[in-house]
């Protein structure tokens, strides 16, 4: 039996785009040799502005980072990739490896015409509106002729959470509070300014904002990580999986950790030089945990219940999960009915382009499962 | 179109066997009228001694206890019954929540025969030649014609231990070390037996043994758990997952915790009887733990270095995660190259017939969707 054929169209080369052609190129080479082989073809590949495209033949991987730069085949608008892919042959999967709203408001239109998508992008899933089309236009939730989109990584990078929420959900269990950490940049900062008692001594608020944003931890501007926008939209797609149907991620309380005087204050370079005016309200909360026999975090919850979602800071006594949290991990505690009073618990790296690219790989994975 | 027509055999009716009836009953309906619908019929049922089959006729979910319970018809051996459910027209999943040793070493026939497999059972997994006649039979494996096999709840019943396993190690990631807390009982055992602080007051080790029996957590025989062998052979399976080939449970090092005196010392209860002569050996652990900060608890481990894997009494300092488990959750955290020095944890409960069943449940969703 000749080996069946998959496409692959994989579009952004930034890191987690870097690290997944690479985990690609692996993947390709183990299906290649399976006993039933699959030939995972890489059938394009594109940036912003460029791209590598020959009809559907497979490319090459060796040297792809300067065949790319050396293309002058620009790349094409969503609508205009979706016609493109959509002549595929064989079965095509389209990996999203960039920000893009533009791309990501495409999906319902790409799905409908039979591509596949896997993501790590949050950009689709927050508007009600664009969440709903891709439900409907999506294999995943049996439409005939659509495609099937994953998109793991969204929240908490590579960990299995999107994964593990499904399957609680479809064996048939009741999900009634998630409640977590799921920013590895505010894990980091609320870890260096209140560790746990043992785990070294804390620094002023702006301090660890300063030392984050050094070692590459936040955005360019540390304001979008600060107004807490990050973790409401994870939230929005948590929330609607377990059937909170929120309008979108500023539709619910979401608590900025940015001085109001602050939040248009020029630059990036002056917001942080301003900051130290304003580590005395954070100090307040530290002092407050403190007395309380905890420390300070800043996290995300769901209660479904009372159909309510909450971005902000709250006190967790030192022997808490949450509290014990490391470095820049994530952490969420999924409360269900079947699991009762003890949470189901997955913590580890939330954030980095290895990890994030592996939850898109093992999305491929998934949609080629689907396909045998 | 007509609905998709897959079968369920379902063999044992204990507690899991009975959670996942009423499990599959709920998602038969939802199936049911999915937009591309499948009908999920239950053609058999079978405990030990007698079974509920009429030649692939749909059974009802409806009294279904009273109904076996008044067939008199004899359970066929597993060899017969694979030569039975072979003959569906349908896809056919078998569904084992039995304990059956004698069934799980037909596993590599039933799959032969294109046959599916989800399963609780840890049976089939422990002897290396088993092992590999599954691997060499199963459509996992891309066997042409073979069955798909899938056993989430053999590891940590419900949580999702081996799927996230399998994506890591599917998508090329290597895992280094597991180390975890793979026992209720024996998470129960030690904190009651030794608390971390602030967490209550311990009692003798031969206390907490006999709560841990009145409350129904151990096996008839406590001495089954204290042996150490059901993690031993939870650790067997992750152990081959992720590329370490132990020959069977018995292979490596598993520390007993039952003094040698008493290993064939009469009945349950006369080793109950005489536990509390040995508290002394179990409070010198204690006594050390607390010495060092620490407190005592029995964990598996694998290094894959080192190609070893060990069941052990272990200190573990009270800020880690292992030491804050509560109640009989499991916890594992499984050390890969790519999440570097912060491994991946997964915790929660890790028995109880609902959440073991919800780990069947979803294999069965698994394999559903690898036939669609």
């Amino acid at each position: 039996m000749p080996p069946r054929q998959v496409n692959i169209a994989v579009i952004g080369t930034g890191g987690v785009g870097t690290a997944f052609i690479s985990q690609l190129e692996t993947l390709s080479k183990r299906l290649a040799s399976a006993p039933s082989p699959t030939s995972l073809n890489l059938v394009l590949l594109a940036r912003s502005t460029k791209m590598l495209f020959n009809d559907f033949t497979p490319l090459s991987f060796t040297n792809w980072t300067s065949t790319l730069s050396s293309s002058t085949t620009p790349t094409p608008s969503p609508s205009d990739l979706a016609s493109l892919l959509s002549k595929s042959k064989d079965p095509i999967i389209l990996v999203d490896n960039t920000s893009s709203q533009e791309l990501a408001d495409t999906y319902p239109l790409i799905l409908q015409k039979g591509i596949h998508i896997a993501t790590a992008s949050k950009k689709a899933f927050s508007a009600r509106t664009t969440w709903n089309a891709i439900q409907s236009a999506s294999a995943n939730n049996g439409h005939t002729g659509g495609g099937y989109i994953y998109h793991e990584s969204s929240v908490g990078a590579g960990l299995p959470i999107l994964t593990t929420i499904h399957d609680l959900v479809d064996t048939g269990d009741r999900v009634t509070k998630i409640e977590g950490v799921f920013s590895g940049t505010m894990s980091f900062l609320f870890n260096s300014f209140q560790p746990v008692p043992g785990a070294g001594t804390g620094v002023p608020f702006s301090a660890a904002v300063r030392e984050a944003k050094e070692k590459g931890y936040t955005e360019p501007d540390p304001r979008d990580d600060l107004n807490g926008l990050d973790v409401a939209r994870k939230l929005t797609i948590l929330a609607r999986l377990v059937g909170v149907d929120v309008e979108s991620p500023t539709s619910f309380e979401v608590q900025s950790l940015i001085p109001k005087e602050l939040e248009s204050a020029g630059s990036a370079d002056e917001f942080l030089a301003r900051l130290p005016e304003y580590d005395g309200k954070m100090k307040a909360y530290e002092t407050t945990a403190k007395a309380m026999g905890g420390v300070v975090r800043y996290v995300g919850k769901i209660d479904v219940a009372k159909g309510e979602v909450r971005c902000l800071l709250e006190i967790f006594k030192v022997d808490h999960p949450i509290a014990a949290l490391k470095g820049s991990d994530n952490i969420v505690s999924i409360y269900t009915e079947r699991y009762g009073a003890n949470p189901l618990i997955i913590q580890g790296a939330g954030a980095g382009a290895e990890v994030t690219a592996m939850g898109v790989t093992a999305d491929v994975l998934r949609i080629l499962r689907a396909l045998h």
